[in-house]
Formats: structure tokens, C-alpha cells, sequence
């Protein structure tokens, strides 16, 4: 049998990942109660297939995308379902509950939430269950951005977590497992901290948010699109390497 | 007469400088203290006519790189200076004073550093010079990263300022003005806030220093390079925006 995916919601990200999973050769089941669900099936099918002739893909070599009547059937027969539904703290354990009940036993269950943990999302499921429930949190848009951030709950077993990491590489993705749960993950957390100075330097009137925009394109944001920062800073020292870093922090870059 | 720069310190940043102002058709005049000058010249030279070269650019397109024996030969004939000494609080003024008293009298004087303000530079020096000292702040290497942070002192006149950004911008980098001095200016205050988050990340055990590198890489960095965080959160929000800005923040994203 092959190896399906179930797409639960199809918004912004569920439809990205869709296309993702469907370029990368998976037949993908979308469920979502928008009306227009069938518009925006047959205009994700035709957008992944069009892409796929534009690099000289064989129609074999893609998946297709159908349209699932509701969360039951597009779960039915999924080895992976990524759910990207509304980011309500109540409605996401009723909604992992009802996929779980219906999908095969040894279904990984991925939320792309940014903000709800994955111990959450499973308190109140039969912990065989539970060690199958994920964050799979992308940064937006999933199918061009590489990262995903892969962040299991104390419940999580280590299977789940290699099985995840395994499905997104397959994609095409560079997901990162983190170690723990932590509120706001790793890339969110990095980007709140930047941000908080960013607004502190425009409302002292340091500079302007274009020109500070301007600031990160060309300098920083140039740099980590190639060269994460503790990378940078130890390439940045020298042979001597950065002076902050004989400090305290000293270990981290080695 | 052509318009020629001085750049003052043969470093990591100021051999980049150099390069960056020959390749860009200025007459360059080094100086530095350090015993193998003069090799230091030849090789750049090298390598700058060897770039121009394999872009099939006229030799007389490009700028020649000489050596100085002195700061005053140096800068006698120099429109812009570019001082890139050790980042020595003591040092600097009387260096910029020793410039000052060789340069013409409208010669522009920045300084590469990234800690010393242009105010503690020239505090003693006359208000007619003072006028006339910046700081051109890069990105290392600043022949490759589009960046120079210009940033005034209060007695730095605002067509300095114009030049400054004018000769970088001739240089083909993107310079930023500030609007007044701040410590680590901008690029290094915001990465010193996301390092600060980073590095407790690491210590706190959620990620290892490699991945989360990796994460920088693959989402935030990746994005910074095309788009700056506050255009990045006006378009993450779609129609309404990011839910974040509803608050006091509206007007910053506008």
C-alpha cells in the first residue's frame, strides 16, 4: 500500500503543505469545511502539476490531491496527517481525538500549531495514541521554506520523532527536532527577541522600520540565509575567534 | 582632479574596503603599520584586477591600490577616508586629529568601527572637522555584504551624512543612515538580542548550537535575506494583518 497523507484544514499553510506533499509524490486526502473546498483542490492539483511539467517531471513521479468529505475519510487511510486547523487551544485535542479514532494504528498525527504543544493537544488521549502526536510547525510558506520545526511532548516516543523528521526530509525539508517543548519553539523565540529591539529602536526614533528592514536584508539577514549565528560568530573571530566567546559561552561553538 | 579615498588600516575590514573601492574605480591609498604592507598591496591589487578580469571589465574601469608611508601621505590627496584601526577608544581621536591635520579641507572621515561613536572621535576637535567625521559602519567582509551603517554625531553636518551615503552608494552597497548614535548601532543590537535568546536556548538544552543554526538557516534567515521583519509581518498577517500589530505596534508596519 502506498504511503498517504491526510491534509487537515485548508488555509494558508494546509494548502502549502499539500501542495508540498503531492510535489514530493505523496497522494494527499484534504478535509476542510470551507465551501469552496473542491475550487481549491482542483487549483492546488493543477498548480503542483504545472510545476512538475515546468522541471520536466513525469506524471508518475507526482501524487494527487483529492478532496475528502471530512476528517473521517481523508484520515482512513493516512500514514501521516499534518493538521493546520484554526489555532483554538480548546478545539485542537477534539479534533486530534476524532483523527485518531480513524486513522490507521500507527498514524503520526503532526500539528503545524506555533503555539500549542503537542502534551496539549494529547492529554487526554490513551498514551498509544499520545506517542504518535507531534508539532510539525513550518515557517509560512511550508512548500518553499525548508525548515520545520519537529517538537515532541514528553508522551512523544522517539519513533515518532525519526518517523516525522524521516517523512519531512522526503519532502525535500530540513526539519529540527528539538529536545523539549518550549513556548514558541526556537524560531518564533529567536525571532520575538529580534523583534522586540527592532520596535524599540523605530519607537525611539533610532531609525525608520523601512530603513531597519533594509538594515537585516543586507547585513544579517544575508548572512544567516547562509551561516547560522553561532557559526558566524566563530568564523568571525578569526583564530583567536569572537572575544565574547572566551567568556562563559566559550563551549557553545566549539 | 579624480576622486581619490584613503583607507587607514590594512585588517580584515580595511583590505576589504580597499578591494571594494579599487574594484569600484576609486584610486585607493593604504596605510598600516604592519611590516608586510607592501605584499598586502601587491596581493590585493592581484585580486582585484583578476575579479575585474573574469567580469570582463576595462582595466581602466578599475581603481589602482597603493601603498602610503605615512597616514599624511596617505590622506594628503584623499576626498574620503575610511579608518579602519584598532578598536581603541584612546587611539582613534588622535589618529582622526593626525588625519584631519593632512587631509583637504573637505575631505570626508569615517570610521569602520562598530563600537566607537563619531561624538567621542572627534570631541576635540574642531567644530568645522567634526562636521566632517562618521561612522561608515560594515558587514564583514563589506566587499561582499551591501550593508555600511552610517551613523552622525550630533556635530556631524547633514551633508556629510549625504556624501557619505552617496560614496557608498557609487560603491554599489546600501548604506542606512541613523537617525542619532546608539550603542551597537542597529545590525549588532538586534543580533546581540536574538544571540542573548540563542544562547540561553542552547544552555537551557532545547536545541543543540548546530541546530539551531540550522534553524536560522532555513526559516528566519532565508527570509531576512529578501525581506525585512517588519515587511515580513505585514505580509505574514494577509488581509488583516498580523494579529501581534493590532496593538500599540500598528502604526510601525504601515
Amino acid at each position: 500500500m502506498s504511503f498517504c497523507v491526510a491534509v487537515i484544514g485548508a488555509g494558508t499553510i494546509g494548502r502549502s503543505f499539500a501542495w508540498l506533499f503531492a510535489r514530493s509524490g505523496y497522494p494527499v486526502q484534504v478535509f476542510d469545511p470551507r465551501p469552496d473546498l473542491a475550487e481549491v483542490v482542483t487549483e492546488l492539483q493543477a498548480e503542483v502539476s504545472a510545476d512538475a511539467a515546468a522541471h520536466d517531471m513525469l506524471a508518475s513521479e507526482l501524487g494527487t490531491i483529492s478532496l475528502a468529505e471530512s476528517v473521517e475519510t481523508a484520515v482512513a487511510g493516512a500514514s501521516f496527517v499534518q493538521e493546520s486547523g484554526p489555532e483554538d487551544p480548546q478545539a485542537k485535542p477534539k479534533l486530534f481525538a476524532q483523527i485518531a479514532a480513524a486513522a490507521p494504528k500507527d498514524a503520526i498525527f503532526a500539528t503545524s500549531s506555533s503555539t500549542i504543544p503537542a502534551s496539549l493537544i494529547a492529554r487526554h488521549l490513551p498514551p498509544e495514541v499520545a506517542a504518535r502526536v507531534i508539532v510539525g510547525h513550518p515557517f509560512n510558506p511550508p512548500h518553499l521554506m525548508p525548515l520545520v520545526e519537529v517538537v515532541p511532548a514528553p508522551a512523544t516516543s522517539s519513533d515518532t520523532v525519526e518517523r516525522a523528521l524521516e517523512f519531512y526530509r522526503s519532502c525535500g525539508r530540513e526539519p529540527v527536532a528539538l529536545n523539549r517543548e518550549v513556548r514558541g519553539f526556537v524560531g518564533n523565540r529567536l525571532q520575538n527577541a529580534l523583534m522586540k529591539e527592532a520596535i524599540s529602536l523605530v519607537e525611539n526614533g533610532v531609525i525608520s522600520a523601512p530603513d531597519l528592514d533594509s538594515v537585516m536584508k543586507n547585513s544579517l539577514g544575508l548572512r544567516w540565509s547562509a551561516v547560522g549565528q553561532f557559526e558566524a560568530m566563530h568564523l568571525g573571530g578569526g583564530r583567536q575567534r569572537h572575544p565574547r566567546f572566551h567568556g562563559p559561552h566559550r563551549d557553545l561553538v566549539r
